[in-house]
């Protein structure tokens, strides 16, 4: 049980993080904090928060947990903000979707308190955000992965590890540098390439006829190019050096595929495809059972 | 109203057509047509077709309209068959993925039968097939684009279109060069991709974690990977030239995007990503009023 947790950013991420603790009865009090107020508000008339913090060092008094759920961008700026009234007793985990640059901010911005800085990453997303997008059930059966840090305490791990079971999640580890390598062929890089099609799309003359025949294949594949901005291209940077590297093997397999292509062999295509399509619906099948309601925490 | 229907393959794709012009009460009787007893008896049994052709003169006399809907790859086969047997009142279509190719199979295989055969291919799909697979609505606001031939009659046309607008579809019409240079681009292109990442990923040395973490946007990316290998090969060869083009494009596209990636340019892969966001959500939405039910043929 959490006597008092502290969100900064009370929108998708950390308003269903509120809302799935205080469904399990996992929380006492929850204060919201963020740069604007509406959204605060709007989290306060929801009852997704209890209290919205006026004051950093009231707010952090007696806080059993910090969870930073705002823009990545902001992490280092907040962490600083935080450093001089976070109490022994505190631990501060955080959302992001990359890590090294997360915890390099966290190196810079806490000095001394790092050890209290417990790095994770819940891996649940909807397109939609804002705190009217927070559900109570975003993170069920869903994976966290949290990625400790040698100066954290095990107890310290352990209280983030067991807020995020509260909310359904199972938790994962890897370090900091696995979980950049593993997102960035996973997740940053299908962005990159989704948003480059499309963008190579629309800007060909006949754009218009174009997108008049796509169709379902296309809505899926593309599904992503919809998502922000800003975010993935903070993501991008944030993971430049793990992007590049899987961007430049994905390069290499397209040649290799160009050239298969070029030269008409069409069993070397088949041999691609089938692979792929084997590999596609192993992982569909898999992905499917690990999804499905589990009681037991599967990756400690 | 045809009286009779010859199809070619009585699995997703035609026997969704048949069932579907039988639910319009626009066809008197349909006799399918294919290399495996088995389907056929499966598509007889589910009253997708009146009768199973044994002898091909006796299946094509005075029948309005033959459907191919077997592979691409057996196209031209097939209408060599077809043209011994084939009356002057009889109009041959398909539903070929490709069209530069089918024309040039129909060409060497019809000679002077050419006329009576008008190239379609009906946008619509599913990751099923076979005959139990074939559904009434299928074709329901879809789209099915003819490339009518220069030598084709417009009232042969014209009963083409009738028979796919009876299944729901709306007819659109492109020169076979313009569809495969379409097609290219927003379903043949983005395919290859899919294949390319899953097939790059499942070669890596820690491919099993990777695949642990990947969510529900790789399996949106990579959903139309899940497809036909041999299909998608074929495909993938029969539009040779126009997929080239299309993939040198893209991979211009990508060398572009890594240079500024490693650049560490965020205005300039914000941009890209910013006009693709746009873009995607200008057709999301055209989309799904385009694909509402219609009364009207749009594109006639």
């Amino acid at each position: 049980m959490l006597n008092k947790v502290v969100i900064f950013g009370v929108g998708l991420i950390g308003g269903s993080f509120a809302r799935a603790l205080k469904q399990a009865g996992a929380v006492g009090h929850v204060v919201g904090m963020g740069r604007s107020p509406a959204p605060l508000a709007r989290a306060l008339e929801l009852g997704i928060i209890d209290s919205v913090g006026a004051d950093l060092a009231e707010a952090l008094r007696g806080a059993d947990l910090v969870l930073l759920a705002a823009p990545v961008a902001q992490t280092e700026r907040i962490l600083a903000a935080l450093r001089p009234h976070l109490q022994p007793g505190t631990v501060v985990s955080d959302a992001g979707s990359t890590k090294g640059d997360v915890v390099a901010a966290a190196r810079r911005a806490l000095g001394g308190k790092l050890a209290q800085f417990v790095p994770g990453h819940p891996i649940a997303g909807r397109e939609s955000n804002g705190p009217d997008a927070a559900i109570v059930d975003l993170y069920q059966g869903r994976k966290t992965v949290l990625t400790p840090l040698a100066e954290n305490a095990a107890a310290d791990v352990e209280r983030v590890a067991a807020a995020w079971r509260a909310c359904g999640a199972v938790i994962h580890r890897l370090t900091p540098a696995e979980h950049d390598r593993v997102f960035a062929a996973v997740s940053h890089l299908p962005h990159l390439l989704a948003y480059a099609l499309v963008d190579d799309i629309a800007n060909k003359a006949h754009a218009d006829l174009l997108f008049q025949y796509a169709a379902s294949g296309f809505r899926d594949f593309t599904r992503i190019a919809g998502s922000s901005p800003e975010m993935w291209r903070d993501i991008s940077l944030a993971n430049q050096a793990a992007l590049l590297g899987e961007l430049d093997a994905y390069m290499a397999q397209l040649t290799g595929l160009r050239a298969m292509l070029a030269a008409g062999d069409g069993a070397a295509i088949e041999a691609v495809y089938a692979n792929a399509q084997r590999a596609r619906q192993q992982w569909g099948a898999a992905i499917e059972a690990a999804e499905a309601p589990q009681p037991t925490d599967q990756a400690e």
